[in-house]
């Protein structure tokens, strides 16, 4: 059943556009127009923002300037803005910026860990220990996203218990605040429902957040499932851009128009200007210079759409 | 919650690409194809195809030798087959051709059956009356989609009470099976729930199918919905194509390779090969000479991407 009753008067909702969407694009973005963005989902009322990562710009042009972004960008009080941090010497860089929050990353299965970052997931861990004593130092809580918790794309489908045990170790590390990225589009509603329920039962001082891609379609899905099973923290993208590098659009993370429209219609409250946030997407598409694949912004949102009328003969 | 337990053991997708799908589309795919097309939806495992209407062929080129179709297409034993009628003119000549089902169509709001069908809903109803007496002499049932059963563009949001009214007009006079459609795009999950639950209580002599189209992105999550809520039949389109002929490719139906695939991901069994189903999706990609909107067909369903590799870094 799925009633009224049992949803959330409230989700909240982090947008990863200007990191996790941008970091790929082919073009990179001006430092005056990732500023733009960012100011642009503050405008529009969202709580939680993933503002850039400070990794080395020769990896990630993209990423350049990490340091000027998080000077210029207009902070509302009460928004969270959020800095990710491959390892510790982007941690001291992101630090001096004052974030909001530090993000760090590691994988649940060790060949993706290896890819991605180049050592084992124990070696990430390591990193974290310093990450967190740094932050601490600062005042700045620190916030993991598990990658791949649902799926590898090298080692397949990633049992829920290897996740726990990564969540309770970088709980005891002092991060307790947990999203479980479906990096590559592989999760099921079903599968989501049980990781949910996993964490609850098992690792309740874990606050989790979840974060799914859309490259099989069922990423809003999965976040209705997360939903219904009490999850209430959800990263999102703006357009709905990002994903792997190797199939542009094709995997991109879900959208947050796409989110905020469905949680809205159900009832479920998010703090987003809806119409504010399309006036950013309009911008988003300027910027990035290709239609991005947000269903919500493309059909104009709640209003009947524009071009409909006659006979539609069905 | 969510929980397998409360999932049923089976769904049963009525594709209606050959139909519903092929109708605006700006080619008219000649009839070799179309019969082919639904060929290979039988060599899938579809369980229930809609083959064609029975319109006039000034009105929709696309559906013009409705009964060559019907003739040349290979009927496999248990498979229903089943042609869509405006009138009963229609269903005279579809009659003729011996369809396995008799589908008609009154929409949930007197503005948009005008439009539709340029007649009023009880009107629409009488020409019914005069199919199902037809149908009976034949001895082929008949079926009805309500659409605009979720929102209308003209009267907006439709109320429960009017589509259950509408329904057991239809049920009294033996029309039992039903199809809900959304036909622009506008259900939310919890409106599904709320209808199949309605439906549950106070009509529950009907049988009720859901149509979800896909403007803005809530297809496969309005079918989660109805799954949980109890609904086991489904509508949808190979590819994802159909819609409104005024907004090509943004409004097209839940595609039936995503409904399929995390139908089957999440252990529900549909009876369809999606490997086979994929190949029916490369077909019909090279007839309507389009990219068609599927985001399982684009990745590939199950596999791993087969360009994902190297260095994510997230």
């Amino acid at each position: 059943m799925l009633e009224r009753a049992d949803l959330p008067e409230r989700v909240e909702i982090k947008d990863v556009s200007p990191r996790d969407g941008l970091q790929f694009e082919p073009n990179v973005v001006s430092v005056d127009d990732r500023v733009h963005l960012v100011d642009s989902l503050t405008a529009a009322g969202v709580p939680h923002i993933e503002v850039t990562s400070f990794v080395s710009p020769k990896w990630l042009p993209q990423m350049g300037d990490a340091e000027t972004v998080m000077t210029r960008i207009e902070r509302k009080p009460g928004v969270t803005y959020a800095a990710l941090v491959p390892n510790p010497k982007g941690a001291e860089r992101a630090l001096a910026a004052k974030p909001d929050e530090l993000m760090v990353f590691v994988s649940a299965s060790e060949t993706h860990n290896y890819k991605n970052v180049h050592c084992s997931v124990s070696e990430s861990l390591g990193g974290f220990h310093r990450i967190c004593e740094m932050a601490r130092g600062e005042a700045v809580p620190v916030t993991a996203v598990i990658v791949t918790a649902f799926g590898c794309p090298y080692e397949g489908r990633v049992p829920i218990h290897a996740v726990l045990d990564l969540a309770v170790r970088l709980e005891s590390m002092g991060i307790a605040d947990i999203t479980l990225g479906d990096t590559v589009g592989v999760a099921n509603p079903l599968q989501v429902a049980e990781m949910v329920k996993a964490f609850r039962l098992n690792a309740s001082m874990v606050r989790v957040g979840l974060h799914f891609h859309d490259n099989r379609g069922t990423a809003l899905t999965n976040l209705l499932a997360g939903v219904i099973s009490g999850c209430t923290r959800f990263e999102t993208a703006l357009g709905g851009i990002g994903g792997s590098p190797f199939s542009p659009g094709a995997g991109g993370n879900l959208a947050t128009e796409d989110a905020v429209y469905c949680l809205q219609e159900m009832g479920i409250k998010t703090g987003i200007d809806l119409d504010r946030l399309m006036e950013a997407s309009r911008f988003l598409e300027k910027i990035v210079g290709h239609p991005v694949p947000s269903r919500v912004y493309r059909s104009g949102g709640r209003m009947v759409p524009a071009g409909y009328g006659g006979s539609a003969r069905e």
